[in-house]
């Protein structure tokens, strides 16, 4: 842990880093956030993964930041953010150490949110919000399809009424301390996992 | 999601911090951490917990707070720190949300690590390294031990080599990204997420 930390490099463009930024409805297909990681997986000799961590709700640039390093280390396919102007800020280039550089970043703003959703689901995506309901799954007894896409909720307000009808399922994280709420990264993280953990048991079987 | 986050409480006296940090060498038998952590166990109705997450190495005041709040809501028996000086640090209090409230804390300083290790391997726990080597086991195959402690390393020179002899085992976190290391808060969260998952999974098997 730490050793091979990197530290964000100063040096980098930010013309270089925008090239890897792909706002959804105007990609060419040259450009799209899933070829893009497929040729990183494939360079990298990797799995290719098939989880969309979606982040537009998500207002704090270290929040941003961190998930963007932890969704590049277990090879998520991209990071939708709300505005890619959090990609130039201070706080979420310390806390990214330069992952946005390795991880496509897909701009989705939040009103455009429920037709991104819907799209994702014509693709085969199941729509998964993390946010505790009356019908949450407990993390510890949900199984991850192949192409699952995280919704995370905002700091302070979850994720709003409107767009819980159009999820395919809500997974919680079961918590049993007094302070109540997970911070919205380390939700976001354990979810990646959960989700890693079960495609490397299920890759570990089919050998 | 953040529906139910707890913001610092400015009105907390600092002496009501006080009383829940216990240097483990002078702790009378009263204030035993895990005794404290018992009683509070048993107020609300949780099972007992016997991890100890030990972040003695860590220096940011930002991971500590973090990880004071994900020990306190996976109801760790105690987090143990390098000193109690970081709980004052307005960046560890607002990550930790008041956790600290909540948590025992117990200050070990770095020199004092291998005598609190050897302590503890003799009332029963499993030293677990958090750690890449050429022997660590993968977070994916490792099964935890109900009597579990944590060494976090630090953010950037990670567990020093004369520690690495007292632990018992190191585990590891697979990674496949560009960026190699995660942060040292979300590690920590993941085997504590790991731990966690493994004892709801054990108590449900035995009723």
């Amino acid at each position: 842990i730490g050793s091979n930390s990197v530290e964000p490099d100063s040096q980098t463009e930010w013309t270089d880093v925008q090239k890897k930024i792909i706002p959804w409805k105007n990609s060419t297909p040259g450009l799209d956030p899933e070829m893009v990681f497929q040729d990183r997986a494939a360079k990298l000799g990797k799995s290719n993964s098939r989880l969309i961590v979606v982040a537009s709700l998500i207002d704090k640039p270290t929040n941003l930041g961190g998930l963007c390093r932890t969704s590049e280390i277990f090879g998520a396919s991209a990071l939708v953010v709300g505005s890619l102007h959090y990609v130039q800020d201070k706080q979420f280039q310390h806390l990214s150490v330069s992952a946005e550089q390795w991880l496509p970043l897909v701009e989705v703003k939040p009103p455009q949110l429920v037709d991104y959703l819907q799209q994702k689901k014509t693709e085969g995506y199941t729509i998964i919000g993390v946010e505790q309901t009356a019908k949450s799954f407990d993390l510890t007894e949900y199984c991850f399809p192949e192409k699952s896409l995280l919704l995370l909720g905002n700091e302070h307000e979850g994720i709003p009424a409107n767009l819980i009808h159009h999820l395919d399922v809500c997974v919680e994280i079961p918590q049993q301390g007094i302070i109540r709420s997970l911070n919205v990264h380390v939700s976001g993280a354990l979810l990646i996992w959960e989700y890693t953990r079960q495609q490397v048991i299920k890759q570990k079987q089919q050998k």
